[in-house]
C-alpha cells in the first residue's frame, strides 16, 4: 500500500480543518500540529496559508469546471439533471469552508474572488442553457424574465445551502441531496408534459428516501 | 441640534465599518480613529468588541421581532406581503455585516447564534403562516411537502441574497427591491384568483421600475 505523500495529506488535513473550524481560524501551525510535523516541513511544502488555499480552491475549481458547461444541450432529461446536482452539491459539500465563509475570503483574497465569480457566472449560464432546452423541447413554459430571476434564485440556493444549513442546524451532516431536491423544486411549477411526468416520479422517490 | 451622544455615535461608525470592512476585519481602535476619540474613552461606553456586536444585535433583533409574527392573519394580500418583503429586507441590508459572515460570526459568538436561529425560525413560521391563509382563501394551490420546501427555500434567499450580490456584484449598491422580487417570484407560481392578479400587476410595475 502505497502511503500518500506528505504535500498531499497536508492538503487533505488543512481541508478538514478549513471546512470544521473556518479558514480564518485555522493556523498553519494547527495543521503541522494535526499531522505530527514540523511547522519548518509544513512551510517546505506550502510558504503560506494563501498556498494553501490557493491549491486547495485549485481543485474545487477544476471540479466544478468539469461539471459546468457553457454548451447549449439538446435535450434535459431530468433524471440527468437530478444526478448533475446532486455531484454538484457533493462537490460544494467538500470544499464546504469555500461557502461557509465566502464574502469573507473574497475580501481577503482578491483572486479567489475573481475565480469565484467565474465560477457563479457559469454556473447560471449552465442553468440558463438547460432551463432553454427544456423550453425548446415544450416542457417547460416561464417567460424571460421570470426565468432571468429562476436562474439568480436557482444559483443563490446552491452557493447558500450549506452556509444556512450549518445556521439553522448546526449539528447535522450536510444534506445535499436536500438541497439537489430545494433547487428542482424551484424550477418544478414551470414543467410540463414528460419533464413534469418525470419530476413526479422522482418526487415520489425522494421523499420514501 | 442636538448632537448624538458619544455612545450612539460609536454605535453608528462601528456598523458603518462592521457593514464595509466585515466585523473581524474591524478593531475597536479603527473606530475610535474615525471618530477621533481616545481608545480609553471608546473601551467606557463599550469595553469589548464583543459588547459593540451584541449592542448591534440587539437593535437588529428587535427590527426583525417587530416585523415576523407567530399569529397567523386571516388575510394576505398582495401588496401588504410586498411592502412587508421590502421592510424586511431594507433591515437586512442596514445590518448586512450579520448575514455578510454569518456562519464565522455564529461560530465566534455562541449567544448571537442562538438569537439568530431564533429569527430564522420565527422567519420561517411567518412565511408559513402567510402561505397558510393564502391556502385558506383559494388564493394558492400547493401540497404540504411542496409548502416546506418553499418556506425553507424563501428564508434561505431572505437570509444570503446580500452575501450573494456582494460576491457577485461587489461594486454595486445592495438591491433590496430585487431581493423582494426573488422571494414574491417563488410563490408566484402557486397563486390563484385575486392573488394571482395583484402579482401580475405588481411584476408589471416593478419592471417599469
Amino acid at each position: 500500500m502505497t502511503r500518500p505523500n506528505t504535500r498531499e495529506r497536508i492538503l487533505e488535513v488543512a481541508l478538514d480543518l478549513f471546512n470544521h473550524d473556518g479558514e480564518a481560524a485555522t493556523t498553519t501551525n494547527a495543521i503541522a500540529d494535526t499531522l505530527d510535523i514540523s511547522p519548518g516541513n509544513l512551510h517546505y511544502h506550502f510558504r503560506t496559508k494563501q498556498s494553501l488555499v490557493d491549491a486547495l480552491f485549485e481543485r474545487f475549481e477544476q471540479r466544478m469546471l468539469a461539471l459546468l458547461s457553457d454548451d447549449a444541450p439538446d435535450r434535459i432529461e431530468i433524471d440527468d439533471a437530478w444526478l448533475f446536482l446532486h455531484l454538484v452539491f457533493e462537490t460544494i459539500a467538500e470544499y464546504r469552508f469555500i461557502y461557509r465563509d465566502l464574502t469573507d475570503l473574497c475580501h481577503r483574497y482578491d483572486g479567489l474572488h475573481r475565480r469565484m465569480r467565474g465560477i457563479l457566472r457559469l454556473a447560471m449560464r449552465t442553468a440558463d442553457l438547460m432551463l432553454e432546452a427544456l423550453g425548446r423541447n415544450g416542457e417547460m413554459d416561464i417567460d424571460d424574465d421570470a426565468r432571468e430571476t429562476l436562474v439568480r434564485t436557482m444559483i443563490l440556493v446552491a452557493s447558500y445551502w450549506i452556509a444556512f444549513d450549518t445556521v439553522l442546524e448546526p449539528d447535522s451532516e450536510a444534506r445535499p441531496d436536500r438541497a439537489a431536491w430545494q433547487v428542482m423544486s424551484l424550477v418544478s411549477p414551470y414543467l410540463e408534459g414528460d419533464a413534469r411526468l418525470a419530476f413526479d416520479q422522482l418526487g415520489r422517490a425522494y421523499r420514501r428516501s
